[in-house]
């Protein structure tokens, strides 16, 4: 017998409008009663790897010892793998299909340890069609694993090193500018970048910054701030976030929709040439929101 | 006392924007601390019974054994019923409203046992109005019920062969076509048709759809395949759901919007005329999407 | 040591859409791992501190003895405050920022008894930025008082009289008619308004409502009905609610979607004045609909 957890901790793009989620934990907790499961989120925009990534990316660190649960799966029943990754010393087990979404997870958990390709039919659900894995296979292999079935148990052992590595994209510098994207719109519109406050130190606090490059380009001030209430009004403030990253933020209104931005963009940063006065940006929206 | 049961698993139209759901749960809490209550979904569209009764339908072989209780109730506070139905031998209990949305899956769960109205208010909350009966009447019975509360102690006996049915559509033969209904159009476009893969083995994988019958007929090309990936970019696939029907569907792109249609609407299937280029069907939208 | 809880109730304006609230959950899973956690809701309108305080009234006679969290927390980072609130005896602690959110529970509950401001660090967990209070101050310490770490351990005490008030808007009366104002539009449309039955006693039944005053006042009948069922076709209902007001309601239909009207809208309720013929009020859409 392995490990035993009492934590499953989920995340996926099946949303909540239909009955997959609550059909998940049902067998989860048909087969492992003493499991809690933790919704991490099931709102990742259907078929987004990327997005599902970072998400569980941002979450790691602060899971709790257990299975942790990534299905955003659209190639499911195709010859893509599914999986289970041992991580740190075997506190957790990532598990879910090998496409990349659970790359960056797996990295920031220490790296992958044991893992297995979940090939042992005998342990999944039977069903008539192969559209929901979440269900079939890894609801009952989570269920497994919680209830001390060893990984080597669970699938066949597979190396690491082949596993599909996630694709986090780094910012670029060209010609003094700093060419970022946006990782991440959250619900209220902030917008993360992929640098942090070391990479724009340069700057000294206020900064140009250039959206929908290179076609149309808009570029405004960004002004660094400590917390959303203190970025100005008609200002676009540059926020430290929770995860340690660069958001544009707006004090209580969407910079998203205010930059007409969303994940997956280009954003320039950069010197102010001089020509700003600073903290005078005009708080006009530039274009029609999408 | 009755059985006891420690999971009451919680369908409904309630959403997830107020505080409906989570009242209930805090209900269900302060009357039997012990149950863990999972939620099927509450994203069923307002009011709509029988898209709720399908999908309490398609998740009631994987709940566990104890209390499910589904809560779409237009007809809350009027003279219709709040039952609860014994199934699988006392495995589980069904609640809700006599409307129709318990019965598919009660017809699933084996059929209706013992079975009560209920009609005894020293049971329930307390409430200024009967807009609620969630909160007020269901949550505390099922509270109730887990905590070893017999059956016939949370209400009156009464006939289960007089419970309202469901309406489960049937597909049509019609000049060898058949003539479906989409069931339901889940978060990723996906249609689940009325019919079961054998159904169509005569078109030998190939047939035609027809949509938006009889008044714009648009005609296509659908395919069989095993998975989602497997649907050819510009074809429209037939896949055998986790339900083990047949649901229209596109590779990592909806269905019901490139096709547009939603649930209750007609598809008709049929064989091929000979006019087709197989697999040649061209991707353009066919008219405006919703 | 101070009593322990078991039972976390969360309501946020975070929404599922990102991880927010998982990873909340995942903290407080970490350090008092015997808790269950209530999703109230965490569909409250982003930065509606107003709404947030509502919707939190409406669930506080139903929570569970435990910790409440409200995190409605547009200034979080800034001087506002976190707080800690004891009420009914310690029977509930009510966590969250001091910005009104909270001040119509803890009211409900019988009043502030111990109180605390949030300002022990050593208690939260590290964080790079400021922006995620819910994660890093008021997960941890609910955590810890569910421990059963005494209030007065998680921060330094405050005279509860200083906690910012919250804002209840009453209705007004002007001329024989009442001055309301929409509360909560719930997901199925009902408009909530700040009046109980008793205040419309006068009118027997049946009264004018006017909308969209001063500029551009529609006037309909309303008719008093017990259910939604009970509202007539093209009639608008006056139901009292779960919470003991009256709301403005259509039989399976958003009586929202046809006035037009949105939560903090006024509504003007008076006397019919002879011109209407009871109950024969046109169905037609007033006017479009957002």
């Amino acid at each position: 017998m392995g490990r035993r957890y009492d934590t499953v901790s989920f995340l996926s793009d099946l949303g909540t409008k239909d009955e997959f989620v609550g059909v998940v934990k049902a067998v989860i907790r048909d087969i492992a009663p003493h499991v809690v499961v933790i919704d991490l989120t099931h709102g990742i925009a259907p078929f987004d790897i990327r997005a599902g990534s970072l998400a569980l990316a941002r979450c790691i660190a602060y899971v709790p010892d257990g299975v942790v649960m990534a299905t955003v799966d659209p190639g499911v029943g195709s010859s893509r793998r599914a999986v289970a990754i041992e991580v740190a010393g075997g506190d957790g087990v990532i598990i879910g299909p090998d496409n990349g979404v659970l790359a960056p997870a797996v990295a920031l958990a220490g790296g992958a340890g044991r893992s297995v390709v979940l090939d042992l039919s005998d342990l999944h659900l039977p069903a008539p069609g192969a559209t929901f894995a979440a269900r079939d296979v890894f609801a009952p292999v989570a269920g497994h694993l919680c209830n001390g079935v060893d990984l080597y148990e669970v699938g066949t052992p597979i190396d690491p090193d082949l596993l599909v590595p996630g694709v986090v994209p780094l910012p670029r510098e060209d010609a003094g500018s700093l060419l970022c994207e946006v990782l991440w719109v959250d619900r209220f519109g902030n917008c993360q970048l992929n640098v942090g406050p070391d990479e724009v130190e340069q700057w000294g606090g206020h900064m140009s910054i250039t959206v929908h490059a290179p076609d149309a380009p808009v570029r405004r001030t960004a002004t660094m701030a400590t917390h959303f209430d203190g970025v100005r009004i008609g200002a676009i403030g540059l926020i430290v976030d929770g995860a340690g990253l660069l958001t544009l933020a707006l004090a209580r209104r969407s910079a998203a929709e205010e930059l007409g931005i969303a994940a997956g963009e280009m954003v320039i940063l950069g010197a102010l040439d001089g020509g700003e006065v600073l903290g005078v940006t005009s708080p006009v929206t530039l274009r029609p929101t999408r």
